[in-house]
């Protein structure tokens, strides 16, 4: 049963917390800049993500607070300076960046009430944050008010002109590898993810056609009450459906498809063994034997 | 070791992959949309976020093609009508919307490729994915492009004028519960991350002061080698530290200290009682035993 909303019949916050809670899981943003008296100043962002890769543009939100209207030293920092330093968040800090969100007076580093460390960037005024796995300088290409009200948000979109990348996080083919990452997500409420271990999964699907498609599975996976959306969205997504000689060929190659008897391969025992291969993540296996139907 | 990079040195490939692996994880805009002669599109977009809550407002981008260049559906429609629906993506349908990110042509509806189900929705004429707990409708207030090159991004600015919410993700207090609206975050290359169950973790901090802070920790804590930056952050984030009798009271009633003799009551020893509660979340009394030294 769904509930229709009008967002404009909510409170604010009533409002924020359904966009945070269903907006989810969002990477976070942990800014670095420095006023002109040189405080720096350090705060986590999590209405942010990048937009663009040629050229690369990131894009974070500095909200005016939803209780008091007002705006944030992030917010001032980069209107005077046009520049800042985008840092990633990995569970090893994530407790040091909870305390840069508590609502510090303005002469005060959040650097050092966190204990994290600045470290000098190479191009931009504003620092770094040595503990971060990844840091991105950027210059402030353009700053968009969206409203003046409690919980507007400001567009600050930003260039990125240098970025600095931890060696450690990176596998044996020099890309970033999410378990050594370790990145952590924020969604609704205090609520926040660990992107690495058991909750990351690799699901490779090809762009390009040819692909079955949904409507060219046979009717039997279609209808299938036992196989799950996700099986069936699978079998839609191979290059092609094995053809009934192939598909007896790879079946005849599987054990337990082999001991069953002739009269016991019915369709229903044929899913079951299927979609005991795809608990497994036999994926190969659940295939062959559905493709012998 | 840091690598330092210059954006321009990499190709766009290279650097749309440091990128994605960076800025994790992202969520995912499943993004409905229906051209002048009727056909209905579907497509994934993880280059997305809520930027704003007064008024709600929701940005993604649909990117030039980094191969060829070419532009999407997506974005083809949302020029003709400034209208889309938003729906977010859990884990029931990750792989039906993987099958959307296939490039159909122009006229193969992906709701059709991918067995979703499309309804109508209050105020757009874009239709909903029935399957998705979160549907937003939206009319898109602005398109801003960031290049022109392949990996440019198009920034779509939407107003969501109409939320439909599933009741069966709600809490008893009629919150969006993490674990039961089960949401899928967009990582770097083929990865995905599931975001309920273990790897969610909800981490209250207050947002006003007073807190303790780092600098005013005892340099036994700020120093130590056995807890980590997280567990000296847990008590940099606490609104006061108690004082010595306050601690003594607290400890005597933890069995696992008051069963320490006297000599036996070391930094070293303490600190690995304290590191033992840490362990298992038991916060309260780790701070007790620490603040006893």
């Amino acid at each position: 049963m769904k509930r229709i909303i009008d967002p404009k019949s909510l409170i604010v916050s009533d409002l924020h917390q359904i966009m945070l809670g269903a907006i989810s899981p969002r990477p976070i943003a942990f800014v670095s800049t420095v006023n002109s008296k040189g405080v720096q100043n350090l705060a986590p962002y999590s209405f942010f993500n990048a937009f663009s890769s040629n050229p690369p543009i990131i894009v974070f939100s500095s909200n005016r607070r939803v209780e008091g209207n007002t705006t944030k030293d992030t917010l001032h920092n980069i209107m005077e300076s046009m520049e800042c330093v985008v840092n990633v968040v990995s569970h090893s800090i994530v407790r040091q960046m909870m305390l840069c969100s508590v609502d510090f007076p303005s002469d005060v580093s959040e650097f050092s009430a966190s204990g994290l460390t600045p470290t000098k960037a190479s191009i931009v005024k504003a620092p770094m944050v040595k503990e971060s796995p990844v840091s991105m300088e950027c210059k402030v290409k353009e700053i968009i008010t969206l409203g003046d009200g409690g919980g507007a948000g400001h567009l600050i979109i930003c260039n990125v002109v240098c970025i600095h990348l931890e060696e450690d996080v990176l596998d044996e083919n020099g890309r970033i590898d999410p378990h050594k990452i370790d990145l952590m997500g924020r969604m609704g409420r205090a609520f926040y993810v660990r992107a690495s271990g058991d909750a990351v999964m690799a699901m490779p699907q090809s762009q390009q056609l040819p692909i079955v498609t949904y409507p060219n599975l046979p009717e039997h996976v279609r209808k299938s009450e036992l196989l799950t959306a996700n099986d069936i969205a699978y079998l839609a997504g191979l290059k092609s459906w094995p053809t009934l000689s192939e598909a007896m060929q790879l079946a005849m190659e599987i054990k337990e498809y082999k001991n069953l008897e002739q009269r016991e391969r019915t369709i229903g025992k044929l899913h079951q063994l299927a979609k005991s291969f795809f608990n497994v993540k036999e994926y190969d296996k659940a295939v062959a034997v559905l493709a012998t139907i």
